[in-house]
C-alpha cells in the first residue's frame, strides 16, 4: 500500500488480510457477545450512525472504518463524507453508517479506536511536513510502530504527507551502532553485508560523525543516517559528504521536533525520519451518534 | 491477569497466548529475515545488551520484554534489574540480556516498542492516581485501548496504580445514550436487559443528568456513570443519589485531566474512568546498548 | 447470543465464527474427500433432502443446520419448515434442502449430528422448565458443557425455555469450596475478590449451610448458591436468608431431577442450575431422506 | 491411535494436535481470565487436587486429563492412580494433581468435563461388549460422534472394549440408501466406485434385504451392512449370504440395544455398529477436591 | 476430488481449503506489498492477460489458476480457452484474464508457477499411460509428493490419465520392509494389523520375492506390491501368484521408466506405481502477456 | 537465512515457523493416524534408521530432516554424518536417527521427500556454478519456486553455491515488460516508482535491447536485467553499458543452460538468474533402512 486512499481499492489479499485482522480485533472486544446491544436493542431495529470530528486535524482511516462495519455486518451501508487526507474541523461529519442498529453499535468502538489513532498519526505527520515546507526533504516514519499496526500506521504517515522508511528487518540493511560493534567496524560490517545479501538490496549505515559517514561511503553504503547531530554539525557534515560522494542518500534522525524540522531540512539532507510520528501521538477525538429510525419508519 | 507482576508467573495458557501474539509481532518485523544481523554479525557471536531508561517514569512491561527475548532465542539470559511499578530515573538500568548477539538484535525493537508503550501508560496512570491521592476513588481505564493490545494495556494501568473497567462487550452491560435511544428510554433498556442477561451480570447506565440517574436506579441499574458533568453538577448529583440509593456504585467520566481528578474524586464518586490513559500517552524513552564480548572472550 | 432464533440473523462476526467452526468440523469428517459421494453420485446430480423427526421433542439447531449446508455449498437452498423451540412430533418434516446431491450428502452427517444434540438438550431443558411451571424461577445451565460447544449448548438451553448461567471463568466470580479453602475462608475470599475485580463484576458464593450463606452475604456477595441441600433444608435456608438479606439472589444446585425441580422452585430460590442439561442427554432422532431428481428432470 | 492407553505415549504430532485442541477448549472457558482464582487464591499457593469417581463405571481419559493440567501449567505433577479401561467404584481415587492451586483450579472443569464424557462412553461400550460376550463379534462406533471430538470418542470406544468403524468420509466407501438412489441402483453405484477410487480402498454397501445384499456382493462390495432387521430376518440373511459369498464381511446396525446385542451377534455377523455409543450416553460423575497445603507447609 | 476438471465445481469446503492455501502462497510472494505494481501501474488501469503455452504437453491446473486470480481480485474475469487434460501445442492460448492490471500482475507468478508444475506432472503421467496403452493396468502415483501439494499433484496425475494410490498414512495399511523387520515377519505384521484396524481398511504388503508374496497372501493381505523386480522375475511371480490366489491385487513398483512400463504391464499386474511422476518432472513452460487497455479505452 | 548450515542454529522464530510448517506437512501425510505403524510395530520398539544416498550429488536439508524427526518425536536422536553442501557419493551414509520405531517410520517419508528435493536443487545449482567457475558472476534463483517452499528452496540454492535474487514482490522493484506497457514506458515507470517507494529500496528494469537498457539507466534504475539475448548481443550490450554507466549492476536471464553459463558470465554481467534451479530438477535418490533393535537388546 502506498500513499493514496485509492490503494485500499486494490488487491484482494491485502484487504482480506486486514479483514482477518479486524475479525481478531472485534473478537477481542466482543468475546462471547455484546450483551448490552443484544439485551436492549430489539432485533431488526434500524438506525443511522453519524460519525463526526470533535477536534480539528488530518483525517485517516475512513476505508478502514468502512471495513470494520462491513465485517460486523455486510448489509450495513457506509457513506464516507470526507476522504483520508482531508483537513477536518470540529463538527465535520466524516461518515454515515446506516442499517441494523446491532451492527452499528457492536462495531462502533473498534471503528472509532482506529479512526482516532490513525488520524492522530496523520495529524502529527502533517505538522512535520508543514515544518519542512519549501524543501525537497522527505519526512519518514521508523520501525517504532505499535506492534501489529505497522501497515496501518505507515499508511497514516503517507496520508499525513510523509513517506515510509523500510517496512521491517527484511527489506533493507540498516547497520547501526550495535551491528558495527559486533562486526568489528563499519568497513567490516558493510563488506560482510555486500557479500551476503541479494544484489537487489540497499545498505544504510548509521553514522555519528563525519569520519564514520565517510568510512561508510567508502565501504559502499547506499545511504548514510546522521544520528542526533546539532543543526550546525549536520550542516557541515552534509556539505562535506556532498563533495566527496555526490550521489549518497543522506538521512537525519534523532530528537527532531516539528519546530526544528525546517532547519534540519535546509541542511540539505534528503530524508528526515521521526520515531514520534507513531510512538507518541494524541488520538483525534471522533464520535458516533445514533439517529434512530424505527423499523420501517423515518429517521 | 490482575495487578501484580507476579501474575505473569501464573497460568500456562495466558502466557502461551501472549507468546503466540509475540511471534506474530516478531513476524511483522522480521518477515523473511533480519538481513542486517544475518549479514553483519558472525554466527556464534555473544553479547550483553543493557536496557536503560532515557527518561523518568513508571516502569511496565519487564516480564513481557523477557518473553520477547525468550521467544526469539530460548537460550538468551534475561536479568531484570527493576520491577514493574518501579519509579525509574533517567539512566536507570532496567535489565540485561545476555547471549547470542543475533537474538538480542533481532528482538531488540519489539522488546523496546512494548516497554516504551506500557511504561508510557503506567506513567500517565500514575499521574491520575497521584491527583486523586487521599480519596478512596478508583481510577480506571475504558475500552479506548489499542486494538490487539487490550490485555497488555489494562495490565499497565494496574501497574500504574489504576484499576480496570470491564474487559469488553461481554462481561458487563453498559447502557449508553445510543442504546437508550434504540430501546426507547432508560427504563425500557434496563428492564429488557434484566430479563435477558444471566443473573450473574451487572448493569451500568450512562446518565447525563440527575433525572436520568434516578431513572436508572429505579429501573434496577447496579452502576450509574455520570458523563461529562461540571464539578459542581457532579457534586450535587452524587449527593442527591447517595440519599435515594445509598448502595449504587457511581462512576465519573468524560474530559477529566490529572489536574481535575482530585476535585472530581472529592465529589464522592467511587470510580473515575479515563480514556486517555490508553489512547493518548507519550512513550517512555528506553534503549538497548550492546556491550559486545567476542566468542570466548571477556566483555 | 440470547434466547431467540432471530439472534442468528444478527451480527456478522458471531455467525462468521460459527462458520469457521463448522468448516473445522466438516474437515474432521471429510478429510481428504467424501470418497463415496464423489465416486457414486454423478457431478451435477440434483436432489431434495427431507429432514424429519423420528421422535417427539423440542427442536433446536435449525439455523445451524442451514449454515452447515451453506458452508458445504452456498448454492444449496434450505427451507425451514419448523422453527427452533417448536415442539415436534415423530414424522414432522423439519426442513428441506435442495440442490447438488454432492453437497447434501457431504453435509448430511454434520447437520444431523448437531440438530440431534441441540434438540436433545432443548428437550431435556423443556422437561425441567415444565417441572417448575407456575413459579418465577429461572432454570439455568452450568459450565458442564461439551468442550468447544458451549455457545451452541447454551443457545439450546435458552431455546428449551431455560436461561444461562455465566459463560465462563471470565464474566463473573464464583467462589466454590476449593477457593474458600485456598483463600482461608469465605470472608477472606470475598474481600480479596472485591478489592481486585472490576467494579462491574458480580460475586457468587457456594454455600453448604445457612451459616456459610450468611457469612457470604455479610462479606458482600451478590449471589449465594445453595448446594446439594434437601428440600427441607433448602426451604429453611431460603426463608432465613430472605429475612436478613432481602435482595440477595439465591441459586439452588446439585442433584435436582425434573421430578424435584418444582418443589425446589417453591422453596423461593431465584435460580435453579442443572449440569445434566448439557452433560447427559439423549440425542433426538432426526434423519434425512433423499428425494432424487435427475438433472433437469422433475422430482 | 488404537486401543491402548500406551498409544498416548507415541508420536509427537498427534499429541501436539490434542494439546492445541485443549488450548482452544481452555480458551473457551478462561477467556480473558479466571477472575475467581486470580482474585481469591494467593499467588504461589500450593495444593493437592484429588480426582475421584462418584459413580461406578469404566474409566477413560486419564492421559487426556494429564495433558489438560500440563497445558494449564507444565509444573503441575499429575499422578494417575488408575488406568484407562479400569472398572472403578464409587469413591475410587483416580488421580492426584499437585502444585500451583491456580493451575489446578483453572484446569479443573475442562479435565473433569472430558473425563466424565469419555468414561461415560467407555462405560456404555462396555455394556454392549458384555452383551456380546462369548461371540467373536466386534462392537463398533459410527460417525454419529460429537463434532470436534471424533478422535477422542473413538478412543473411548476402544477403551470400553469396542472397535472402530471408518474414521470419516475419506477412508472407506460406504454406499447408503441415498447414494443408491442417486447412482441409479446398487450395481451402478458399486461399479462407479470401483472404477474411481484407489485400489487400496474398500467398498461397503447398506442393504435392507437379502436381495440387495446379494446384488452388492455380486457387484463387488467388500462389506455388506444389514440395516434395521429383526433378529429372525438377520439370521436368515446371514445364513444365505454365507453360502453364496463366504468371505464377505457382514455388519449389523440399527436399533440394537445392550439387551439385544447378544442375539444379533449369534446370528453370525462379524460386526455390530452402534450410534448410541457416542450420541446418547450418561456422563460418569467424577469430581476434584482440594487438599490445600500452605506454601512451604504440610497438607 | 477424483479425475475430472468438473470435480472442482463440487463441494464448498474443498475449494475453500484450496483458497485458504492460495492466500498463504500469495502472502509468501506478496509479503508487505507488490511494490513494483503499486508504484508503476496507475490505480484503475485495466488490461487483458493472455496465458499461453510455450511448449507442448498435457494441461493441468486451469481451475486453480482461475482461483488464484479470483483470490487476488474477485472482480477479475477469467476465461478458460482450454480444459485440463487437453494436449496443447506451443503457442496455444490457454486462458485470458481481464480486469484490473494490479490484480493480474500480482497474481501472475503464483498462477503460472502452479500451472507449470501441474502441467509438468500431467505431461509426465501421460507418457507412462501411453507406454502402457492396450493393457488394463492402472498407472498410479505414490506418497513421494511435494509437501503441502499432495491433493493438487494427485489431481494432476488423474488429469494425465493416471490413478491415485492411497492418499496418506491414514487410509490404507502398507506394510513395507521396515515394518516387517520391526514386527518380526510378514505373518506377524499382517495378523497384528488385521486385529487392530477397522474392518473397513485394506492391507497391502511389499514383497521382494515370490516367497514373501505368498506369505503375505496366506496371512490375509489384500494387495501385494512387487518391488524392484526384473521384468522376467515379475512375469514369473505374477504367474505363480495368480494360480494360488486369483483375486489378490498385484502392484509393481520401483525403477519403472516410460520405456519399460509396457512390458511390466504385460506381466499381468493390476497397478504400476511411479514415484517420479511427482518428485522429478519438468515444469511446462507457460507465460502471461499483457495486452494493455487504457481505462475506458480499447485494447 | 543466508548461505550456511549454521544459519539454522540462529534465531528462534524462523526455526519455529519451519516447525509449524512441518507440523502441517506431517498432518497432510498422517491425517487421522499412521495406521500401518500403529497396527504392526509394538509400542516401545526401538530402532536405528540409516539414511543413505543412492545417487551422487550435493547434499542439502540435513538440519530440516533433523527438525522433522524432532517434530515427530522430540526423544529421537539424530546424528548427522554429512553436512549441507557436501558432495556425496552413492552409498554415503548421511545421518542416523535412533529411538522409537514409531517416530522413525512416521517421519520417514516427509524427511526423505524434503532431503531429496533440496539436494536435487543444490545439485543442479552446483552444475551452474561449476559452469561459471573462474568468473566473478553470481548465479541466482528467481521467484519460480514451489509455492510454500520459497525459503527452503532459496536456502538450497545457497548451499549449492548460488546466491539469492529478491525474496518476493515486497523487497525490491522489478519492472518487467508488462509493467512498462501499463506505465506507458520505461522512463515513466522508473520515475513513478522512484517517487513512491521508500528511499531504501532498489529498482531493477528488464531490458530487451541496448536502447531499453540505456533508457532504464538514464531514468535512474539501479539494476538492468538483460533478457533472452544471444551471447553476442549480450557481450555487446554489456560493453556499451559499462562505458556509459560504469556502476550499474547487470543481470542476465532467460534460457541459460549449464553449458552456456560460462560464456554468458564471460560477457561481463554481474549476475545470472536461472528459473530452472527451482522449477525443474531431479530429486536426489535417498532412502532410510531400519536396523531394528529389540527393546533393551542390541541392534
Amino acid at each position: 500500500m502506498f500513499e493514496r486512499e485509492s490503494d485500499w481499492a486494490i488487491g484482494g489479499p491485502a484487504v482480506e488480510a486486514v479483514k482477518e485482522q479486524l475479525r481478531a480485533w472485534l473478537a477481542e472486544d466482543i468475546g462471547s457477545g455484546d450483551v448490552t446491544t443484544m439485551s436492549t436493542v430489539p432485533p431488526g431495529h434500524q438506525s443511522k450512525g453519524i460519525i463526526h470530528a470533535k477536534q480539528a486535524g488530518v483525517l485517516a482511516g475512513i476505508p478502514l472504518a468502512r471495513l470494520v462495519f462491513e465485517t460486523v455486518d455486510p448489509a450495513l451501508k457506509f457513506d464516507a463524507l470526507a476522504s483520508d487526507g482531508a483537513v477536518v474541523e470540529r463538527g465535520t461529519v466524516l461518515a454515515v453508517v446506516e442499517g441494523s442498529t446491532h451492527g452499528i453499535l457492536t462495531g462502533e468502538r473498534l471503528a472509532l479506536n482506529l479512526l482516532q489513532r490513525l488520524s492522530g498519526i496523520a495529524t502529527k505527520t502533517g505538522e512535520y511536513v508543514a515544518g519542512a515546507k519549501g524543501t525537497p526533504v522527505r519526512v519518514t516514519d521508523t520501525r517504532k510502530t505499535t506492534p501489529g499496526h505497522r501497515t496501518l500506521e505507515k499508511y497514516a504517515v503517507r496520508i499525513g504527507g510523509g513517506a515510509n522508511h523500510r517496512f521491517g528487518l527484511y527489506d533493507a540493511v540498516m547497520i547501526k551502532d550495535n551491528h558495527i560493534k559486533a562486526a568489528g567496524g563499519i568497513t567490516a560490517a558493510v563488506q560482510s553485508a555486500k557479500s551476503r545479501i541479494p544484489h537487489t538490496m540497499m545498505i544504510e549505515v548509521e553514522a555519528e560523525s563525519l569520519a564514520q559517514a565517510e568510512e561508510a561511503v567508502r565501504a559502499g553504503a547506499h545511504i548514510v543516517m546522521l544520528d542526533n547531530m546539532s543543526t550546525t554539525a549536520m550542516a557541515e557534515t552534509v556539505k562535506a559528504l556532498r563533495q566527496s560522494a555526490s550521489h549518497i542518500v543522506l538521512e537525519a534522525s534523532g530528537g527532531i521536533t516539528p519546530e526544528r524540522v525546517g532547519e534540519i531540512a535546509r541542511c540539505g539532507v534528503d530524508v528526515i525520519s521521526v520515531g514520534g510520528l507513531t510512538h507518541s501521538f494524541q488520538a483525534l477525538d471522533i464520535s458516533l451518534d445514533l439517529n434512530a429510525k424505527k423499523p420501517g419508519g423515518t429517521p
